[in-house]
């Protein structure tokens, strides 16, 4: 997407492959900065400092890491290794690095690292393209609201699914900048999204930047603005979907679900198809994970609340599939539940 | 109620009638500091900086600043016309110095002192007896929820309506207190209310001064608590009630008790019969203020958007009585409708 008019993407190696570029995502909004990742350790001190972000984000980051690690000489196992150290959990993480150590490993030594980058250069292409597809899809749903009414769709979206946790386009973001690019007026309400704000920073940093027009509005507004016929449909992301459609994303998303549908306002969800978790029949069994007391107490270094008060931080919530008008994926819109394991194979 | 353990008004008269000590409220929660106003300039400055907030404890601190003034030697009608001038929208303001009025206009000069303290002090009585009886029938369902279940009853609460805004007890709250002496274990969730945070900044600090059991959560976590179970009931505030019982509170308000009606979970209002206005058919036709973008844009020096992003503000919603299970006054609970102006008169 564009930053100041120029098309750019999160990530990208330098032409003379002497390292590769990203955004320092942790100086947004305030200050755009790009940064040179030029060894192993620039790429892994990257990812655990969450200069990116975005489980795409850091897969493709961990790519570029093992391209520039055999670059300077260190080998296959013994960098991905140090990268999967860099944030445990995150599942593109390891994913990304299964994919690199199966293309390169049957290779001879002095073949692996061209093999390395072509390959992490084909990993953000798919990402890409898959997020491009995804967009095209969601802006169908935006031209049909376009022609139904006068004036711009509005769309209400949650928390950042737009392309700075990818490596471009985004998920709950990217039908926006399709339809956009197609001609559509869109206005987009952000919610701030307490208590972490990626609403208030990230998304509308992206937007701003992009030239759509977006108010940053408090979590507890939403409604009233569905009450009052100001919002056309809402698009979030989703961190994992279980069979049936229910699925997992930044906390907060499951009211707003509830508040669209009592308001008559579809409600949909974008997330590639490697999102849905067919092991998981319901979002019951997702496990939700509860953050640092201090993520709700202070604001930067300001404190919100009385010293020594207790605080919950649920980070994520689960939204049942009844709520769900539909999911964005790169192959179509589905209704929750439809698309099944049998249908992907 | 209690401040480090001792039982404390927002207002009082010195013994000696030589000044009036309220709370300096702009610096909660960090620093607790009692002021004295000896002075008409000093109450009407308290009023216009906010260091008392709260249409109750407004009208409270007119009435004391007439006192104040009479002592002084500042006449009647001049003094009144100071004070009304401190905040010319809140309602009790009005109604507090039209009572000053008539209880001293027909008095001698002299004798008219005298009684200023005595009415201002009658004013204050009648607040906080008033709240006390509306505490008394909200405390009767944290019992019956207490008679049911294991446990302390967990209660869900949106802004502040306690006692810093009214002479003692408060609203919303008081229910809670007066559960909480009578022996009911309550614990209660303290949404954060952005944009300006009045429940983490200023429900915690009575919660914690009171030593009632609670935890601040972000406004998009209540519905993740309510579907695990972890609400027992919701009372919130009322700035304005409609003859059909749609009510203004807060922003935010109106989401909650849809998710409270979606989860099962009992929904009530408190708030005295003074805040219903019989002249206003439905919710429908209530005015809703739109504040300043800068709360939204910023929390204390710290701004938590792009520079230049614009924002929304809308300080109050509408909750439609369908999604209100009770309203709690002094004279007891009644369904919203219930309570009419016949019923009253």
């Amino acid at each position: 997407m564009n930053i100041q008019g120029i098309p750019t993407r999160t990530i990208a190696p330098l032409p003379d492959l002497s390292g590769v570029s990203i955004i320092d995502q942790t100086r947004l909004p305030f200050r755009y900065e790009l940064i040179t990742l030029r060894t192993l350790e620039d790429a892994a001190e990257a990812i655990s400092e969450m200069r990116v972000r975005g489980a795409p984000l850091i897969g493709a980051t961990a790519a570029y890491g093992v391209a520039l690690a055999l670059s300077e000489g260190v080998d296959l196992d013994s960098a991905c290794a140090t990268l999967a150290a860099t944030r445990p959990t995150a599942v593109n993480l390891a994913w990304a690095l299964g994919r690199m150590k199966s293309a390169l490993a049957h290779l001879q030594a002095k073949e692996r690292q061209a093999a390395a980058w072509v390959e992490a250069a084909a990993i953000c292409d798919e990402d890409v393209e898959l997020n491009r597809a995804l967009g095209g899809h969601g802006a169908g749903l935006i031209s049909a609201h376009a022609a139904q009414k006068a004036g711009p769709v509005n769309v209400l979206t949650h928390c950042n699914a737009g392309w700075l946790a990818f490596v471009d386009w985004g998920t709950a973001l990217a039908p926006i900048y399709y339809a956009s690019r197609e001609g559509r007026d869109a206005k987009v309400w952000v919610d701030e999204t307490r208590p972490r704000g990626q609403g208030a920073r990230l998304t509308a940093w992206e937007l701003k930047n992009e030239g759509i027009s977006h108010e940053i509005i408090p979590d507890n507004a939403g409604a009233y603005l569905m009450s009052k016929g100001k919002v056309d449909m809402m698009i979030v992301g989703a961190d994992r979907i279980a069979a049936n459609g229910d699925f997992a994303n930044k906390i907060g998303t499951y009211e707003k679900a509830v508040l669209a549908k009592e308001n008559g306002i579809p409600f949909y969800t974008a997330a590639p198809v490697s999102t849905f978790d067919f092991s998981i029949k319901s979002g019951m069994d997702i496990p939700i994970e509860e953050r640092c007391q201090d993520e709700v107490r202070y604001i930067g270094r300001e404190l919100v609340c009385p010293k020594g008060a207790t605080a919950r931080n649920p980070a994520f919530d689960m939204t049942p599939a009844r709520y769900v008008t539909g999911i964005i994926t790169e192959n179509g819109i589905f209704k929750p539940g439809e698309l099944t394991k049998k249908k992907l194979q």
